[in-house]
């Protein structure tokens, strides 16, 4: 258990997610108010703790703890009693990383470029991460078998009056 | 230890990545080569493996893990001998994980954006991943301490005798 976390925070951005994980496991934490409208992410006291002026941000015992799946990905392990990651090592923290990465490596770029319209400079029609149309697919195909598919992408079809 | 890591791979691509951690963790594995110009990623054998077309993907034991990181990150959980990542719930846990994301979800859309110098259609000049010139100055932030530092922000800084 670290002995302070202390938790840069706007509701009105992702940290809002790593809110809602602090409650999930229980930590104790301190909350330091992040306000946009006076430009507080852009201010030196806070591009020194995260010079990309950006939120969320958590600060544990003296140590910088940035991006929201990174930080969640920390309070998971940090939490064990929770129970919110598949143990270290096994074939499901696999499944676990690769959707934690997708995330901010593929879905959120290829969206902007969607959402926006941008220009695809790529000859292929589509940048590094992905078109939008496959993301989509990729998600898709994922879930077919069931809500909790996502836990490990080869499990068999689960039938929902089974689960019941 | 796996009993099967099938590893689906080109050297020019981001497998590079995948085939080096492999090699450092002593991983034993099957190579399965995909051709690019034989359209091999785009063929539906392959799409019923990754539906993103896209590599690295490994299968291990019949569960896929794509993404570059994620694959590196489990490699590194499931072969400890190797000692390549911090020990999970560690305070060095939280920047590993920090800088894993960094990689996908700021360093490569905001280098994009500056190299194919694509419009930014943000009101504020930048997408949420974070301008090309906060993510050079994040880096170059981090990395100030000394060379070893992106292990734990807050580590003071290391004199490369003290090093030697």
């Amino acid at each position: 258990m670290p002995d302070s976390i202390v938790f840069y925070h706007n509701p009105r951005s992702r940290a809002a997610i790593v809110h809602w994980m602090l409650e999930e496991v229980g930590a104790d934490y301190t909350v330091h108010p992040i306000n946009f409208e006076k430009g507080d992410h852009k201010k030196p006291a806070f591009l020194a703790v995260n010079p990309m002026g950006k939120i969320p941000t958590i600060v544990v015992d003296g140590t910088v703890i940035t991006e929201a799946p990174a930080i969640i990905a920390w309070l998971a392990d940090a939490y064990p009693t929770a129970a919110l990651a598949p143990a270290v090592g096994s074939l499901q923290r696999g499944s676990y990383y690769r959707w934690l990465f997708f995330g901010g490596s593929c879905i959120e770029p290829a969206l902007a470029d969607q959402l926006f319209a941008r220009p695809q400079p790529d000859r292929k029609g589509a940048l590094g991460w992905g078109s939008y149309n496959d993301v989509i697919d990729t998600i898709e195909s994922a879930l077919r078998p069931g809500p909790t598919c996502l836990a490990r992408t080869s499990v068999p079809p689960i039938s929902m009056s089974a689960r019941n």
